[in-house]
């Protein structure tokens, strides 16, 4: 068994650093975009995609995607935790929970969110019109949205849409599907990992949406992951639980959490292994992979933050229990002034200590230790001398670096990506009605 | 017995609409700056204070500031809930639990925090030296600290400035003690009330730092309030935190909890009634003239906060109860997202309903409605029709507004004064360090 996490690595390197500013972003009244990745071609064997224009974004844009197993798969899901739950997210649940699926059929443009029996009568017509379409039962078929809130999904674009989208599909169109599900998204985001499970190939590959409204409770965004893997429903719900733990539940961008999250992973078992289960050494190097996946996903989400220019890696340790470094992680990756102080590339170690002081975890200042990018600029309470100082302000004018919290308490970790805060995000947001 | 709040009236209300920009703020480098206040001469009986210029800041600036009452006055405080307390908290905290003080020491440019031993030496012998000079016990003197993190305060600083601030000290002076109390403030701010009670005339003057790290549970500001109405300690236990529930608790800029929040009253006694108690006429009377003063400087602190260019009432009724209220409002109130809706006078009620959703209080969608400034932009979960929400974009222009959410789920209320999130705050805050 062995990984071979190439492309998935490329693709993640190629959105990490190919970026290019359009316009100076202190001065224009957009965001840091980033260069369109390279589309490697990824197959992954019984799956069909498409991505089509069906009116709802207007013009040519693409704003309907659609994946179809050929064969019943095994489905898991997770879903925003918001009270206010968009229609599609109600209806997807419902489905979800038979533990089979066969479709995803994903719009962008609109979140069919806050619309009332109106905005579910139009979901559920859409799963009825996929199912009949593709010769499946309705409530194999997973409704999601993304896109303004409060207005309904506009029926007439959405029938046109599905019968474009079942004649395109085509097992090739993965990348065409990722297009379709973007928003604010500056390039489509797609990771695939491969493996060996008793012998077979095994293809498990993931696109997914986010930019803003990114929360660590299931990060705002459409995920959608596919595997060939042979997994029972219950086993691909612990796989899927102990992977988004380490991906999307460890991001923030703004602390909003939506009302449309989904994370699916469907497992149709055309690679025809044993099934999976966790404890078993397969199962374990699938988890790996999967959790792989998801944490490249979870990456691209990340640096492609609405008017982001850096991506930070929060890492606690030196915690009383892993809960009490994720709390304070989270606290040090949300504050507002620690995320203003990244983008300014000062090496503020007060504000990072004062958020780890409200995060309501007991600690001890005269403990606390703080690295950045491995400078040292606090060790057990004492800051260091300013040509350190200067070192740690030099890494911090980089892309991506790290900031490492010990709180010299025990042994709990935990780590956090988190963006920078900078007035091109508060421009583009306060241009951009959702 | 009646209120006299003209003054604190006049104040704020100059306070929230002289305002000039210093520059564009899309284009320069620093934020909203208001004019001055007019600085009506305030007295009250048995207090003196001084603001003096001791080098903390460097130059000539104001930088220390010291409040005296000539008779040993009863005192309550409140102070931050981060777990990294400054040095003053920790002993201004220890002396406040006697129930008495006779004198409130206040630097600015320095929050001695996160400087262990030797901050605290500092700040003890702080104590111990104006102690000396006005002829009172060191465990009467209270310390604050607010500025800069990490940096111990410099001692000989200290003590040249207690000896200038002991020797300017004038009952007319109130007004300089602000101006040395400021740090990113762009105005000082004073809010006083006056009562009759029992015949006799009493005094309330507030003393208020604090424009960023701005978050509900004791706002980080520091907060001097004195009277001489008479008002034995625990009594006036119960009085601050009535006052602040309404007032510092009920606010938020950036949801950053400061490791220096100190609010402090003393009461001198010198009108001579009979003691205060909350349940009496009397008690009441003072009570809502507290809570008067302290709301006077709340506002002022979100008119003045960092890079805001508006102040906003969110007002959320209808809850099953007031704590249910209180976290969707915190939670509307915090939202990056509003926020920068607030900024581009977007009458997004997605965004709105989308934090109150993620508030952890249940609530059903169909039942929410939302009021900008009075106009009903969703009923029941119905969005109003488009010139309606053209009229909601046109108040939120002005600078203050309110954000009115009913739930339709109970009788639960809660009120949060919050400010917009501009491009200006996160310039100011990537290019200050504090």
């Amino acid at each position: 068994m062995s990984h071979d996490d190439d492309s998935a690595a490329k693709v993640r390197t190629v959105c990490c650093t190919r970026r290019v500013l359009l316009g100076r972003p202190s001065l224009g009244t957009g965001r840091c975009v980033k260069l369109p990745v390279r589309e490697t071609p990824i197959r992954v064997p019984g799956f069909r995609f498409a991505g089509v224009a069906c009116g709802i974004k207007g013009g040519r844009k693409l704003d309907l995607a659609l994946v179809h197993s050929e064969t019943p798969a095994t489905v898991a899901g997770m879903f925003t935790r918001n009270r206010v739950k968009a229609a599609p997210v109600v209806i997807a649940a419902r489905h979800v929970r038979r533990g089979r699926a066969q479709a995803v059929l994903i719009n962008s443009g609109n979140a069919n969110a806050c619309t009332g029996a109106a905005g579910a009568r139009v979901a559920i017509a859409a799963c009825r019109q996929t199912g009949i379409a593709l010769g499946i039962s309705p409530y194999d078929v997973l409704p999601c949205s993304t896109g303004k809130i409060g207005v309904v999904l506009p029926a007439v674009s959405m029938v046109r849409g599905i019968d474009a989208a079942v004649r395109a599909l085509d097992a090739g169109a993965l990348w065409q599907a990722a297009h379709a599900m973007r928003t604010t998204d500056a390039f489509p985001k797609v990771a695939t990992r491969r493996l060996q499970v008793g012998g077979r190939s095994v293809t498990i590959a993931g696109l997914a949406k986010g930019a803003g409204m990114i929360a660590p409770d299931v990060a705002t965004l459409l995920v959608c992951v596919i595997t060939d893997a042979r997994v029972a429903a219950p086993a691909l719900r612990a796989f899927l639980r102990a992977a988004v733990a380490t991906s999307f539940n460890a991001i923030t961008v703004d602390g909003d959490m939506s009302t449309n999250d989904t994370v699916l992973v469907l497992a149709n078992g055309a690679a025809g292994h044993a099934p999976l289960t966790p404890a078993s050494a397969g199962g374990r190097c699938f988890a790996a992979a999967l959790a792989g996946v998801m944490e490249s996903l979870a990456d691209m989400v990340v640096a492609d933050g609405e008017g982001a220019t850096k991506r930070v890696r929060v890492e606690v340790h030196g915690a009383a229990t892993p809960a009490a470094a994720r709390r304070v992680a989270r606290s040090i990756a949300g504050s507002q002034l620690v995320k203003t102080a990244f983008y300014g590339a000062d090496p503020n170690w007060g504000r990072i200590v004062c958020a780890a002081g409200y995060a309501g975890v007991l600690l001890r200042p005269e403990r606390l230790g703080v690295r950045i990018s491995g400078v040292e600029v606090l060790r057990r309470g004492e800051p260091a001398a300013p040509h350190v100082v200067r070192r740690a302000a030099a890494a911090m004018r980089r892309d991506t670096f790290t900031v490492a919290v010990d709180l010299g308490a025990g042994a709990g970790a935990a780590t956090i990506t988190t963006s920078d805060l900078t007035p091109a995000y508060v421009r583009f947001n306060s241009a951009y009605s959702t």
